[in-house]
């Protein structure tokens, strides 16, 4: 018996180094797998619970966000057009100091509800109040690989605190079907000391469990660790142990090259999120320089309150946009390695391989999208029209794990009216910024 | 009697050099034109021939696209990934040799489609084959600032067919209600002799039009010029006369400092269009320069083939999140500014200061964005969700010259399957590259 059948989708799927894109397939899923792929007309829709007719639409692996803070939307439009130390400390870090478990558990299904809508169904969170955000992962149906955001810096008793996460880690390792995988998440090289970075590093080896980890997110991060611990970034990360477990690195934009090569023999992940870069003018990471030497990059947003949006399609496409404007060159980043990288690159910075592709055995994560808006029309190069014209409004459905979350662009598991009106009960409150109370101080 | 009633509105509108946001409006429409704009309540909806409910939306003066070559839809993923001299020699002049009258009217309705569906109520457009382009305009109801390329550059006698574009102008000029104004348009300095150019000068003198020509797209054409005229292309343009007209000039995105003086002097609108830029690796227009030097800006799209899309919202966050990136400063041309330029700039750019506000007296060219997609919510900060998150899946309602053109997202005037259908039947042949044939050849 098959769970659910999409009957005739038009596939752009990664192969080897490249995305293909195949007519009128059938997509058979059972349980929360896919179990074949078929030219179409060769499964019968009379032996599926689900039929839902995808013709004309293209389908994609469902979009990784690989690196997030979900509920962050609730400070979205509050910090725009500052600068990154302005962002932090007259900000975000005194807005979070607001906020309650209730407050991020909303956020998130927000941040879900619009992940949702673009597509995007599989997100590495790093956040505060993390069984709030499994909660809301749980609820929205989406996966998530989760880390529970913690600091050294101002922090009294801080392996206290990395200890309440690793109950938080067992607490919620593989549950809700699968779809929650807990990391640790201490949050940066410049608010943990190198001495609770390898606290860090010890306790996930012995918990085998990766870590997500901001990095060298701006090049004055580069110079201040120099000054101070005569090493980059990346180079305390590794002399405190941190690569010896699957790694998810949150930016590294600002690699030198001996940093690329330990990336490369860490095989660690990095996230890549270009709109937030921009908007903090933090700079872009040389992606093709980095990736051909053989780091594996992966697509993300970060928070709302720097990028603004949820949207994975939109991240990608400037990716490939300000890779072609860095090197002067339009044949950077062209459309094939784009994709990929949004599919297979994310699916192996979270160190999920059945994720990022459709084909028999992978996890059940797809979408469909509509090719109907004019802007997607003439469909003559799919590819070309997925990274350059198309948009969130484009995603029709969405399946995660078997389960359809969106249809006719309908959230099917979240009440947004809802949600939308218990966050904006919370605004006022969350808006304040008290005198000297903020969670954290960057350092400039 | 009001002929259109926006009912509870939040407007978002220039006033002097800011934007404004003004809650639950009003907005009355008489003929082509607003009437009034009051706080709801006061006007009587039984006094309306048609009400819209607009409570909960953000309504926006119709979008201005103020360079583009709208039937370029045809090509849309044709040309990707490469450089502009491979753009236009191997792919778009050989392919626009295959264009036929009737190809350019079915493409720009495509075009057209795109736009009303993304909010773009007008277009400067730039193509061949005009009087198709007027019907198309007149079909679907938006509005045009129409200009039919001419080259002089391996043209037998470019007199000729000035004259001719001189008659279509004056067919065409001030019809389809109004909607239609037409211009000259030579192509570029590049391919119209310094001759050429002042015999368009003189010509769009005697007939009272303006001037709407590329100019300065890359550093090498600038670098061309300099060393075959001596001057730069601006500094050309001026000589040839071609600023005693009104001119809107498409790109201008290396100006040297006598450059910007030269515009500021001769008034010029500047077309800025920056997904075209990135993708073609052809340098980012300093924006915040130009502009304070008091340069008039406008944001457009250029065509399909290289923009990829019509969304003049994606656009003036590309330049937004651009001008910070080159200026590593997170505040360059900030929110008020970027959107004050997308409205204000592109009605200066194009002359028609009856647009790009939503105010009693100004042409009736309103649209109105649904504000229930999650990633516009919370509303905390509309100006910011509007440049920074919006997009074309939120125009809900455009309105163009008190006609409404879309309703729930539905397009009203035009047939958008029959258009479809149209255009894939010319796609084969108009994919077709024969050696040696093309319309011009980029000097490289």
């Amino acid at each position: 018996m098959i769970d659910l059948l999409l009957r005739a989708a038009n596939i752009l799927s990664p192969v080897e180094n490249a995305v293909n894109y195949t007519h009128a397939q059938d997509i058979l899923i059972e349980g929360n797998r896919i179990s074949a792929v078929l030219p179409t007309g060769q499964a019968d829709p009379a032996q599926a619970r689900q039929v839902i007719d995808a013709g004309g639409m293209i389908a994609l692996p469902g979009l990784i966000n690989t690196h997030c803070h979900t509920a962050m939307v609730l400070f979205r439009g509050l910090a725009d057009d500052v600068s990154v130390d302005r962002w932090f400390n007259e900000f975000i870090w005194p807005f979070e100091s607001n906020l309650t478990p209730e407050d991020v558990y909303w956020g998130t299904l927000l941040g879900l509800a619009e992940m949702i809508e673009a597509g995007v169904t599989t997100v590495a969170d790093h956040y505060f109040y993390m069984d709030e955000v499994a909660r809301a992962i749980d609820q929205a149906g989406t996966r998530g690989l989760l880390a529970w955001a913690v600091f050294s810096a101002g922090v009294p008793e801080p392996e206290k605190k990395l200890n309440e996460t690793l109950e938080w880690i067992e607490r919620w390792q593989g549950s809700a079907d699968g779809r929650i995988t807990t990391w640790l998440g201490p949050h940066a090289p410049y608010t943990c000391s190198e001495e609770f970075l390898n606290t860090v590093s010890a306790t996930a080896r012995r918990a085998k469990v990766g870590i997500h980890i901001h990095v060298s997110e701006t090049q004055a991060q580069v110079e201040m660790s120099l000054k101070q611990h005569g090493r980059t970034p990346i180079a305390l990360l590794r002399d405190a142990g941190v690569f010896e477990s699957p790694t998810l690195l949150a930016h590294a934009a600002h690699p030198t090259p001996d940093d690329i090569q330990i990336m490369v023999k860490a095989e660690a992940g990095v996230a890549h999120c270009p709109k937030t870069y921009l908007k903090l003018a933090s700079g872009v990471m040389n992606v093709v320089e980095v990736r051909n030497a053989g780091v594996n990059i992966g697509i993300g947003t970060d928070g709302a309150a720097s990028n603004s949006s949820y949207d994975i399609l939109e991240q990608t496409r400037l990716a490939a946009l300000m890779q072609k404007h860095q090197h002067v060159n339009a044949q950077a980043l062209p459309i094939n390695d784009a994709l990929h990288m949004m599919m297979t690159g994310g699916a192996k910075a979270l160190r999920m391989p059945d994720l990022g592709a459709i084909a028999a055995g992978k996890l059940a994560d797809v979408i469909l999208l509509r090719t109907d808006s004019a802007r997607m029309q003439p469909l003559i190069n799919p590819a070309a029209n997925v990274l350059y014209s198309a948009q969130a409004g484009d995603v029709d459905t969405v399946i995660c794990n078997g389960k359809v979350l969106l249809q006719e662009r309908q959230l099917l598991t979240l009440d947004k009216q809802a949600i939308v009106r218990e966050v904006q009960s919370r605004l006022h409150r969350l808006s304040q910024r008290i005198p000297g109370q903020r969670i954290q101080t960057y350092p400039t």
